[in-house]
């Protein structure tokens, strides 16, 4: 059955469309009160995204009340080293953390690569209650971390304004960063073709930490690995969101995937002719522009939605943040909706 | 008297040198074994900060054990806001933070324009101190936060990683921002012009958290108080370091100042092509390279040394961290040493 709502879907092949789709990263989450009520009946993050039924249901949330034209799968992109074996927790105040991070060839070699239908079994189980519940109003979108940022994360082991040991990994022991990287890369292919399996229209990868790399640096051990997923995934539609690499953008423009996501330092029309016209780009007002008052977030949204032009899926240039209000999402997201392309 | 070592400044004025000049931000800090003992004898960074004759003697440290080209006054950038009447305090484990950060006008109608002389004499006595010690060897570095940074800290009220306080003033109430703005700009340039009568020799500005603004923000709430300073300082050569402001290297090449800094994901040659050969670059090694065994830093800063080419100060892209070893960061100076123009 065809979807009611196909706007992402056809921008994203490059087929002519009414208006512009509209989603936000973030979507499913603090902002809406009706999450937050959800979120209080249960003991943390990782409850919820363990939760198949939770998690299916506040993924409908910004469908049913914000009027977005796509659902993501709520979850997290720690779910990947945990399928590898190396368990993530989550601490009151500071957020996940991994108590034995990644440090040897020991380590790395016990790290088993993903199999999702078994290791995974819960977030396929709310894609295919989302999928149903959403009953082909607005397509899916499945997610992972990008290599990098889930390298990172498993080597500093918790959050960090440097990533300075995982950095450090990458000088100190290139070999051992690939071979981790390679078992990630592995995970992160057939997890994304699961979820594709499960119902997800198309994926997204989330390289959260590209730009705290050099260029040569994120050439050799993010982009490469970008890559092998790109090759790898022919079944639906693939979104690349690289967050402050800048730096690679003429070399993003090469990826055999549908799109490219921009947070809001990279300007619109200098990223189009770096990344060049085969590339749908999503993104990218400055969530901070959410905090203004109605008719500035009108101005700033209609000059986001100019300087980009065709091929284009609006959203802000990073997650939204939790203490934005709602009227205000839905002023950015009814804004979209009147212009006309 | 002239100086015995004036590699920085011929590099500065576009005079021929026989090597290139170094040294690192926070080079004057926790990686030497010698400021740790100095920093354990007083309560806290702020304390030090304070104390002329301790921030002099940790200013020559890196002079007489490093062997680098330049020293730099050991300050703090938040040393204007107090000297405007917004104090700080260090918070053991959390760093500096204001405990009632600027909110409304009259918060900002209440702040005065620092006056170096009288609310600023501790760090100008520190630079007497450090230059008559100095004895005319390596040029003395005077610097300031660019006013973007300094309001960002004085709005937000401690460091964050979004800053969307900050942020969110410039979209509500930019009006406002500009009048505090000003008052930051006529503070830091009465500053800076104080520091060089003191005997600085050079000044740099630095704005650690340009990257997290869009460009047209960026242009109207950072850059166009930095050319105001730039404007208004004649007296010493200027470097503007903007980490993170890679969008806005074509403008920065017509700032009036005489160098510009770049982070290490900047890449030298594509910098070169947008900054112009007017100025001198700085920089930009990824300060985690220093992890790595001597013959990966050698290569690493090797590349860096060819491709930067001429007028060019090296450096770090980034302040040191205090964990690497004293002997990777010698490497890493001698290494720029053997290197021949």
């Amino acid at each position: 059955m065809e979807l009611k709502n196909d706007l992402l879907l056809r921008t994203l092949q490059h087929q002519p469309t009414k208006r512009k789709p509209v989603w936000l990263m973030r979507q499913a989450g603090r902002i809406l009160p009706e999450y937050r009520q959800i979120r209080e009946t249960v003991r943390n993050f990782k409850d919820m995204v363990k939760n198949p039924n939770i998690a299916a249901e506040v993924t409908l949330q910004p469908v049913d009340l914000l009027g977005v034209d796509a659902a993501i799968i709520f979850s997290d992109i720690l779910v990947i080293p945990e399928a590898m074996g190396l368990t993530y927790e989550i601490a009151e105040t500071k957020g996940p953390y991994f108590p034995k991070p990644v440090q040897t060839y020991k380590d790395i070699e016990i790290l088993r690569i993903a199999e999702p239908e078994q290791d995974l079994a819960y977030v396929l189980e709310a894609i295919r209650i989302a999928k149903k519940a959403l009953n082909h109003r607005v397509p899916l979108i499945g997610f992972a971390g990008a290599p990098w940022t889930i390298f990172a994360y498993m080597v500093e082991g918790k959050g960090s304004k440097t990533f300075s040991k995982a950095k450090a990994m990458l000088y100190q022991a290139p070999q051992l960063a690939h071979q981790l990287l390679d078992k990630i890369t592995q995970s992160t292919i057939a997890y994304l073709k699961a979820q594709i399996n499960a119902g997800a229209n198309v994926v997204q990868i989330f390289d959260s930490w590209a730009g705290i790399l050099s260029p040569e640096t994120y050439q050799e051990f993010s982009l490469r690995y970008i890559q092998k997923i790109c090759e790898a995934i022919t079944e639906a539609p693939l979104i690349v969101f690289a967050k402050g690499a800048f730096f690679a953008r003429l070399e993003m423009g090469k990826l055999p995937c549908a799109c490219i996501g921009l947070d809001w330092t990279m300007h619109p029309v200098t990223s189009r002719q770096l990344i060049g016209e085969n590339k749908v780009l999503q993104g990218n007002l400055d969530p901070c522009v959410l905090y203004a008052d109605f008719d500035t977030i009108r101005k700033h949204t209609l000059q986001m939605l100019k300087d980009f032009g065709t091929k284009h899926i609006a959203n802000l240039g990073h997650g939204v943040y939790p203490d934005i209000e709602v009227d205000k999402v839905k002023c950015f997201i009814d804004t979209v909706k009147e212009f006309e392309t």
